[in-house]
């Protein structure tokens, strides 16, 4: 199943010439999950064919500019394109204050399509969306506005049958399906069959989390927990630990030892400070304590996937 | 003297891959103007290297998103880059129903420096700026919502006095300037010189026009004759003459048709609509009509110059 992860922007708040703020786009079988949504995001999503039309879903962190900027004028493509579809905007609730404005300003009338805000908790980890084939929690950070990281998960899939054992004990179709959702079958000689040995299941739901922006901060590290991907930002490196302190930032040690304390697969990490021409020195810091990590770029995607061992 | 435009933005409203809505920069000595302010401008303004402490002087023709949407971006850049010195912004009044409750959104106190508001007139054209080198007109444009074009038009400077008639005339120090301003001399000899034997003038005064966004009018002509260097929005080309109609833009033959009747000295189009992958069909009919036509792209840098039998 696709589980799979584009980088829109890479950036923290002072723009820089070859870098964008904040965006990413998780798509998974169906949907386009929008995470932030920093100035020049319909750009960098034009550029990486991702579909106005197929988001419907946008998660706003928090709201600092570099991480909303974009909204307006991808609503207003929204618009332009002809949207009816509902469009859900899950963020503090005071969105609404800085969009609803704009938006009667911008247009006479009411726009073609309703926009439906879900207000998040900042208080605790709290499930927002599912639907069949995803849940998506969020969770509490620590930065200087109220904050939160999301956690996308993958359900469980059924297991296959084992076409061999259908043949073998000749299960007829109308038993098949409960025996997939865990059913044991008994054959017709009376012998009991286990659901283990009947099936088969190569699949392994997945995760990803989004953390940003966020000082080190262990109260989120159980939201995080043994999650295939996280993506941490880690705006600074241990040469500006001061900085990263009073602006309620993460250095590139901060994000390393946040996944490793959670134990998760892959570490990625980005929102990279204008001060860093080069951010390798905020990658091989983080690598040190945490090796597989890697620093991101303007429309790379990744897989999300089982990290053997892991 | 300077009088250079830098492109930073050249696409209408709908965003494309490789191309930024509409922003322009024009330096002068001393100054740098910000005529447009679309979605990314800082961005571009980043990568083009126009510092944003040097902007004092925003012109904003007209309130839709992709002319106004940098705005506050670029202010919220500002204030964390610690600017004191005013802003000025030309616009139509209305620009701080839309841009204060942004900024009164985002931050808790006053911004530090002052945006001034400057209300365009939408009826006539009207002097909006003056200092010692530098004129800047508004006038009426044709499109959906009051829409305002700009002209920029360099003083003349003093002609120099020639050293070699100081020299023969021996004329005092304390003539020179009076000469130079247009006064003629008399000689030891009581023999009257005019100015214009004494003096030399190389410079000619330059002038820039910008329009977007608008359809075809002869109404905003007068306004820009004889300029040197005309840009002019090209959205469409002639097969989507009624396209250019209904939405109040104009095609690469309109623009052509402006800049041959105000006789100006180039003509450089933009605003390109997202249906053309390729602009080549709107700068061809342009060139058919008015052949010192040139399209514009992000980052290309035209200085402003008379040209020859103009």
């Amino acid at each position: 199943m696709l589980f799979q992860l584009t980088i829109l922007g890479t950036s923290s708040a002072l723009p820089t010439s070859n870098r964008y703020p904040t965006a990413q786009v998780l798509h998974v079988p169906g949907r386009f999950f929008l995470i932030d949504c920093g100035e020049g995001t319909q750009t960098q999503m034009r550029k990486y064919k991702i579909g106005f039309s197929k988001i419907n879903h946008i998660f706003i962190s928090h709201l600092h500019g570099d991480h909303i900027f974009g909204l307006i004028g991808l609503i207003s493509t929204m618009v332009l394109l002809g949207r009816i579809n509902d469009l859900h905007i899950y963020s503090h609730s005071e969105l609404q204050k800085f969009l609803l404005p704009q938006l009667q300003f911008l247009y006479a009338e009411e726009i073609p399509f309703k926009i439906i805000y879900h207000p998040l908790n900042f208080k605790k980890e709290q499930k927002i969306f599912e639907d069949k084939k995803v849940t998506v929690y969020s969770f509490p950070l620590s930065h200087r506005i109220p904050t939160c990281g999301f956690r996308f998960e993958e359900k469980p899939v059924l297991p296959n049958l084992i076409p061999a054992k259908i043949e073998e004990y000749q299960i007829p179709i109308r038993d098949r399906q409960r025996i997939k959702e865990g059913g044991d079958f008994i054959a017709s000689n009376g012998q009991l069959i286990l659901h283990s040995e009947l099936t088969t299941n190569k699949h392994q739901a997945r995760s990803f989390a989004f953390c940003s922006d966020t000082r080190y901060d262990e109260s989120y590290i159980e939201s995080i927990r043994n999650v295939d991907l996280l993506y941490h930002e880690a705006t600074f490196a241990e040469d500006n630990r001061e900085l990263a302190q009073s602006t309620y930032h993460s250095t590139g040690k901060d994000a390393a030892t946040v996944a490793l304390k959670a134990q998760v697969g892959k570490l990625i990490i980005g929102h990279f400070s204008a001060r860093y021409k080069d951010h390798t020195i905020i990658l091989k810091e983080a690598q040190a304590i945490f090796p597989n990590t890697k620093a991101i770029s303007e429309g790379e995607v990744f897989q999300v996937e089982k990290v053997i061992g892991h």
